[in-house]
C-alpha cells in the first residue's frame, strides 16, 4: 500500500480515514489545513502521530507547543489535553486504538465518528 | 521524535529496537540487510511494516513475492507465514502487539527477545 496513493484519495481535510488495522488498533489517515481541532484528550487511549508531509504544530497543556515535519513521529498519552493544527496541508499518520474518539469527549463541527472514519473519504 | 536521527544509533541489523507505545502495541525501529530472517508467523497477532528507507522483499506463503519500497505500508495479518530480505540495508518502522515475538515460534540467530528489544541498540 503506497500511502502516497491513498493519500490522493482524501479529499477532505479532519477527516481520518481507516487504512488498516492491528489487532486492537487502527491504523489512519488524515490530512489537516487550519486549525479546526479543539483542545481534547483521549481518556484511556494513547495516540501516535506520524508526519508524511508538511508541518504540524503540535500544541500539549503546561508544555511549550512544537513543530512536527516531515518524518517525525509523537505519541501524546492517554489524558493529556492537546491540539494540533496546520497552516500549510500536512498529511498524517495515526495509530490510535479501535474505542479512540476523534476528539475525544469534545465533539465540534469536524469530529468524525468510528463509523465515519470506516466508511468515508 | 525524527526517526531519521533514532535510525543513526542503531548500528545491528534484524534487531528492532522499541521506540513508544500506544496502549497494548509497540512502536519498533528495525535496519535489515540480508536473509537472516526465517518464514514464521504471529498466531495471535497482525504486524505492520512501514517503509523509511530502502527496498523490502516481502515474501507470504501462497503468494506472489513483492517490493515494499519507502513510503509503503503493509500489515501480515495473523497466522499468515512470511519473511523479509532485503539485498542492501532497509528501514523499517513496524507495529505489533507488545506480545509479538520477534520471528514467532520458530528461532534462529537473529531472534531477539522483548527484553532485549525494549534495551539494546
Amino acid at each position: 500500500m503506497k500511502l502516497s496513493k491513498k493519500l490522493n484519495h482524501i479529499q477532505h481535510y479532519f477527516s481520518p480515514k481507516v487504512i488498516g488495522e492491528v489487532n486492537d488498533v487502527f491504523i489512519k489517515l488524515v490530512k489537516i489545513k487550519g486549525d479546526k481541532v479543539p483542545w481534547h484528550n483521549h481518556q484511556n487511549e494513547d495516540e501516535l502521530f506520524y508526519i508524511i508531509k508538511g508541518k504540524l504544530l503540535f500544541e500539549i497543556e503546561h508544555r511549550k507547543p512544537f513543530i512536527m515535519k516531515k518524518g517525525d513521529l509523537f505519541i501524546v498519552k492517554r489524558g493529556i489535553n492537546h491540539r494540533v493544527s496546520s497552516k500549510k496541508e500536512c498529511s498524517i499518520l495515526l495509530v490510535e486504538n479501535k474505542t479512540t474518539s476523534h476528539t475525544g469527549s469534545v465533539i465540534n463541527t469536524i469530529s468524525k465518528s468510528i463509523s465515519q472514519q470506516l466508511t468515508q473519504q
